[in-house]
């Protein structure tokens, strides 16, 4: 067994291991309410949906990193430090997520949220780099992501959406929405080169 | 090493990462209470048993996941995201729980708490549902399955409990347990099949 | 690849998640100090003790794991449930000793502590009888154990401590923290029978 | 499959996990702040500054480690306790740096992290010398660690900057960044000998 796989299996571990308590952990924001009736469950909603969202944009990462990852053969000190430059952004994911829940989409707390998802956004971009460079002339992932029109309009979209989020805070909010709907679908690309 | 075997692999660590943090840290929801006697620990008696209703329905989850990922040769983009939707009912139970405790018993955390079950429950099923149609005509899942039957009374138990949870909230918390002891038992039927 | 081997493995790798989670957790209950000075700090060493010592009491328990379940061949329905009860009394660690240490040592939360332990050795206990008992006549692991007189001494050194524990609460502190250091060497016996 | 190569997975997983939730939780320590605009977040820049730091030094120890536990072919007692024992130290970070962070990198804050940092260095150091003693005469470890200088500076800077801290607390800090900076490239040399 050679020193790249060992690397990558560990790296795999790792991240599976930080996404998982980031996924787990966002739920911590949602605090017990003091009363015991429906309506205490009121405020509760926006904390709730961010939640859901959150959780739903957490889980793309991880289907996303898992196909990605799948693709190498070998793990060098770049792609360690890329992945660990992805995860730092996905942590901030809950402290993000809470405030703009529990002040329910208002304008700066919808615009930060916008910038953490868009630097997360950019850390993925950068480990993708990172394999195909280290992946060579013939890099299945690079084959595999084409000319990767999804990034290129997730990009403008976020864009758009941090833009407008201090005046239009729900329209950014149906934006990061829509992204999400985008990417749910696992990297169908990849599946494809293999077969 | 196919790309199946893999995904699995990722899968099965990413659910226990997951199952293993819902499950430890509803114990949080258990707050130190500022007394030094034991009088001081009676006001959490009722966090304490949803606690260990709670441990018992995720050890359950685990045990039962385990056995039916166990049966699965691949794991597909419908699987995968039918696993996180299961994933994200769990991961709500460390707040219901907590409100249902603090709460002691009270009609609506009740029955916040028996729709979160059902919500789980439902999604095992699309889960189960998506791996036996990924596996074909001859699905050993879907040999092991049978008909049935525990699952329908499980529903059919949810269902009554909710329905009287609002007004009698402790009624409808013997159905839950009776449920989960209904269950403790793992999928006999799936290692029939492998016999 | 059987059955009995991937299940092994998925209950080494959920035990060791949620041992690790609940090392960690523990330390949440260092709950950060308003002040910044060092006088500030005062009030937290005996959460810090506590915090050590159970961390110390976790570390055995995942070692001494580690070893046992090394011995298995497979896993049946009542080593996982044992194991799951195992699981559940280390999960209420964290609550005990943030008890404890928050109260300075008090009676009550000493005792409480104890109790903890002793329920934690005792479902070890059982899972260990249930893994020898699925091991049949050449268990390894019975043979391994023999006598078990350090578990005799521990159970016995437990009760006493419960026993002075409302009285003489430093007492039963230091029997705590004796009966870690028989443990703290990993059981020898089970590598012995291995060479 | 030997003992030796069991063990050192369940070590690594261990690890992993721990390391996963260490730096994970301390993003916990990011209190959602009351207000909704650019000015509530004032406060909390120190607290993410050394958030960053934090997160860089465990993703240190996580790929350090993952080098050195690569050239182990076996792990004894000595060596399980060692890698606890740097658990233990790795640990305390959250609460070290959510209480330098809080308080604006006050001295003694700062003087506390630098000390949790140098008994981290100095656990780390204790992790090698057990690996390279169960190595023997021809420790691959040994040859690639050499001279050791990157310690020997790393020791020597976080000394100065304990020292100093209570006076020149920012000058302190610097330093810390300083020594994660040498840090941040992996151990070259472990992948130099396996060439």
């Amino acid at each position: 067994m050679s020193h790249a796989v060992i690397g990558k299996n560990r790296l795999e571990a790792f991240s599976d291991g930080v996404l998982a308590i980031v996924i787990t952990i966002m739920v911590l924001e949602l605090k017990v309410p003091h009363g015991n009736s429906f309506s205490s469950l009121e405020g509760l909603l926006p904390v709730f949906m961010s939640y859901v969202l959150s959780f739903v944009y957490i889980a793309i990462y991880w289907n996303n990193h898992h196909h990605m990852i799948h693709t190498c053969k070998s793990v060098n000190g770049s792609i360690l430090w890329a992945n660990l430059h992805l995860l730092f952004w996905l942590s901030l994911i809950p402290f993000t997520t809470g405030w703009m829940g529990e002040n329910h989409f208002a304008p700066t707390p919808t615009f930060l949220y916008g910038v953490n998802l868009l630097f997360a956004a950019i850390s993925y971009f950068i480990l993708q780099r990172s394999i195909i460079s280290a992946q060579g002339l013939d890099s299945i992932l690079k084959k595999a992501i084409g000319r990767d029109r999804k990034r290129n309009i997730s990009t403008f979209l976020y864009m758009t959406a941090i833009a407008v989020s201090l005046w239009l805070p729900f329209f950014a909010l149906s934006l990061y929405t829509f992204v999400a709907l985008i990417w749910i679908v696992p990297d169908k690309r990849i599946e494809q080169v293999y077969k």
